[in-house]
């Protein structure tokens, strides 16, 4: 039997004084094996699924026989999350400053070639863990640094030690109004079959501030480094962003689907003993440089016509726009197409918009994986 | 045929300079010989949807025979329309003050024994005509205070004098997430039939700031002194508040079925001339005082479980609370129910509450009508 | 030597689960013989100013002679005071339903004559205790309401139990850019010059919601109803809100000398032994009902010409408005007046405002007190 | 005597429909020879002094013997401007996506050897006739996107394309609670001996986003591979971002200050006729890189203690930080201080901060120019 241990991990303080924690829960069996998994949800605010999803995860694992530890994180954004503005949960951004809460973590900028020439004589486990003790090394210096360290960094650093603790990890978000999707980094792709997930967005190895990013760019650039160095090394981490559907919704019994998806893929990489077979369905691939932004061409009210994850034939609407302050006119009414095929993954929460609001994001050139 | 014109009142100007200006749409018949009507949209922010139903509509006062002018106003409060918040439209209150917009309207506080005593000798048709005066005077005069008027004020109170030139007037609103419900003063609860809305809110006299208040308490006062002075006069005027179902929402097919309700009471009370019979439906009551306010007990992840606008008897679960800090303890997740029977009307639109949050209204004391 | 106990309430929850507590400080010397104090502060979240003259009495009172139980509640409003929204704090309404923090006080409504019937036998001081007692439940009745309570009635019905123990309460808040001045009940206008404040605002026994009414209402009508029962019975309670300047502003200085101020009227209650003797100045009254407020008369740039706290003649400009939308005509630049001499107390935070912000509040018919 | 043209451009539409323009004022010599000037002031919303000092600038030109083409461009930024967020505006970002509305500009990322390749026959003037055209057309196809381009790009274009067809660019911001300082690219740092602005940021040839470097960058990097080249091209354009103290301020007085540092520039690049010295006064600089951000190590309520403006010396004290929730412990209240000597430039807005709350940007390694 695992053991459950559980703690809070200190993020910040706020104004009256009052400390920003964030609940971990640790299973650990009692002879590790498997690869360590780090789980974590509701980094932004509204996206509050990932909870229901880890809850039922939790509830999974209370009862299977577990060969690694797994460390689960959610309401990880206190601030983000308990954000409120109007009806809704302004949780996508620091208040303050503006900045995404999922641009804010830690680019180590290592130099590898010096880095690597230290360390190559190590044999490959011995290597990934000195570039682990590296990177969680890396993290520490960054929260200490003497000038301090704005909130949302300090949060993301300290999130990202966890994550770097482990070998498989897992960020839950949701989209706005979305169907469900995942970002998979193209090293990891054969992964995407086991989740319950139809729609994979696949990625090249860039970091733009992402969770995922943070945990995978790191080895994926010392595997590429080891490469031409002439030493095969695979990249030692897999790292995924599941959006699970629409934010500022909790549904228990879709979360005990998601659970059933990760722990299928969790029963692949040897972490439960209990093989669990993935859900049978179609599952379909876009590179990411192909998952394309709509932005609105005029202002109005929208009703959102496509449906979510199903494709969308040139011709067929993708949208309608009223403007009833052009009534009367040939703007008043009218339906929106693109001229290309696409499969619309998400559309924007609200139905009033500005001009240049980003109303659908869509995958093109999709394929089947 | 009718007659449509179309101008722009100017409700204020904005920082930069820039007026703050809402459409107007007027239908005028050759020899208007039935009761003129009053419909605004869109007062709250969020609530788009009667944007949707006024353009249905207005495209059948094109081609009907119409009797009456009518006197729409879709956008009515570019202010509220136009604040975004994350991805949301921040649109009940005025972003500065908290105040509600749809608490501004002006009561005219008119002391009627004296009005009454001047005006007696008149019959009841001059005398409603010589009231309406009174009361558009009196919006004027709070537009002139030499000490200016609040933003929100002069919102209402140009809104208030379009609505005060009218014999029936509706204020399209949405809840949340919400069932079709409305609101109507209790000496004209045989309109409640009419319209394609199930459940019924039966308003008394009382005035506390919004729009159907403003338009029917000042006559409902009226015909309430008359009789005390012996004479027997009909509310003049009839005013509703129609909730089309949830904020953030356009959608034309259901804009079109609210739009033929609203047009089975037009052509009832004889502002059209063709013959449109009222949806055959149940439809129930429930006084003002039983609509009941539920408050987070405490704060957590909700999944919002009973269906809106169907019964939920006693020990039915109305939500669910899921709260990942207290894994492991009998917090973790429970259903909450009410301990009286009560149909469900609107709930909270985020997933995430402090305690305290207004989750759910009900109706209580529900009756057929 | 007076005794300091330090614990915390608990005013609510987060969504995240994380109590919303405030903390208390009480100092008890050994034998109580004078009146009870309440102090509280920052229960709007930008007016921290009297967290530090909190720190500057305490500071007093550790080294005073004191005679009476003196209990201090620094932050009084952690969610108005955490709450941010780009580099100012949002803290003036609950950013979820925007009602003030400062009008959710509970207006007990008792029925005073059914209460008085049977308590009329008690002498002054038990009857007075048995009124305390009855409030007290009152608000305790309210916090246990089965529908629930919403987070800002929850977090002021907390404050208002530990108001209505005490027989003075200072509510210490700021105006936004503003002078010293004070709101005082008109029966306790004797003690507008002990306090180190210049302006001072006389009010009437009505009930809006804040919490120096919700102190001193309750008690106003009793002595009122006493009297048409013909018992001559003081006002029992005295509460003051103190507005200590200008908002998102701590002077460590400053609070010292509001500190003293607040000292000098507890030494002449005998609150300390100490003989505090107030500052002299002139200070000066102003009827509630004439603090007019001064609404934009149209959009523009501001710059606040007329100096807060000094008197105002006619013709004088207040303030002038710069409108570069409108260069090259006669709007682009002007001053405007008041038509009647008056002292300026605060004005508005920001340099551009749309029209019918409330720019101005000032004092009209000023006397020397 | 030069004529003035004024027009509006068309920088978006709100969701009611409504345009969002910008006032554009053009004054025109007969025969203009000077170099063109561009100044545009307010794309952060807050910071409202710069269209003070357009007024003043324009109040002089009106009079002046002007060489050039001047364009002007207050209120750059209607959707900033007006939005606001409790009694502040919250103009820094984008409220719906959170980016600072002074990061859209476009990097055009031309690639210069094959554009240098095509144009290197043509002589200087006709190069950089030629380079401007290029920026202007890229702007135009950005705008022409046929996914759309977003709210803040739209605006940000729109406001570079005026900016490109000008020699000299000014962009008016301020701090929060600032000093006068400026930022001036390192080839054109003697411009800064002419305004009246005592602190000089020397800005490498780096681009994030901002206009001074959407204006400078392009043809300094022209410049740079000209050399490569073996061609001697001085930077073509000259670009500066004025901080002109704090925001939500305007000062009329000051502004015809700012608006004279900014002529006597002017006046020495020939674009009036008349003389206009500069300010005697000393002036500073730091390179950007010695510009450092302090954050708060801890939550509390600040005291803002060093001079803006002035050297602060090791061991003096930068703020106070009072912790309310602490009181009764060594953190209740202290001084912090840094540990090298700078000149503290701006500061938070806000006393109550959370932990890691940018509190000052200071200046290190500051010599005299």
């Amino acid at each position: 039997m695992s053991k459950l241990d559980h703690w809070q991990i200190n993020v910040g303080e706020l104004a009256t004084g009052q400390a920003l924690t964030i609940p971990v829960y640790q299973f650990t069996p009692e002879n590790p094996s498997g690869p360590s998994v780090y789980i974590q949800a509701n980094v932004h605010g509204a996206e509050v699924q990932g909870n229901a999803v880890i809850f039922q995860l939790m509830k999974q694992f209370e009862k299977a026989k577990l060969n690694s530890v797994v460390t689960l994180v959610p309401l990880a954004n206190p601030m983000g999350i308990n954000q409120k503005s109007g009806e809704f949960t302004l949780g996508r951004f620091d208040p303050i400053t503006g900045v995404n809460w999922n641009r804010e973590y830690y680019d180590h900028n290592l130099d590898l070639e010096s880095w690597y020439d230290k360390h190559q004589s190590l044999d490959d486990r011995d290597l990934i863990a000195a570039y682990r003790q590296t990177l969680i090394a890396s993290c520490q210096q960054r929260l200490q640094n003497s000038w301090g360290v704005n909130t949302g960094q300090r949060l993301a650093t300290e999130l990202q030690t966890l994550g770097h603790q482990a070998d498989i990890v897992f960020d839950l978000h949701t989209g706005p109004k979305s169907c469900k999707h995942m970002y998979c980094p193209e090293y990891a792709i054969d992964a995407a079959q086991y989740f319950s997930i139809p729609y994979v967005l696949i990625m090249p190895n860039g970091f733009a501030g992402a969770m995922d990013e943070a945990m995978f760019c790191p080895w994926w650039r010392l595997s590429e480094f080891a490469a031409t160095q002439g030493r095969q090394l695979d990249v030692a981490v897999n790292a995924f962003t599941l959006e699970l559907a629409s934010q500022e919704r909790i549904d228990m019994d879709d979360a005990k689907i998601d659970a059933d998806g990760i722990l299928a893929y969790l029963s692949h990489k040897g972490v439960i003993s209990e093989t669990i077979s993935p859900v049978k369905m179609a599952r379909y691939g876009c590179q990411l440089e192909n998952y394309k932004k709509f932005y609105a061409p005029h202002a109005g009210m929208i009703e959102y016509l496509a449906p979510l994850g199903e494709t969308l034939r040139v011709g067929q609407p993708l949208l309608s726009l009223l403007r009833m302050d052009r009534y009367g006119t040939e703007d008043e009414y009218q339906n929106l197409n693109l001229d290309i095929e696409c499969v619309p993954i998400l559309h924007f929460a609200s139905a009033a918009v500005h001009q240049g609001t980003e109303l659908y994001k869509v995958m093109t050139d999709v394929f089947e994986l």
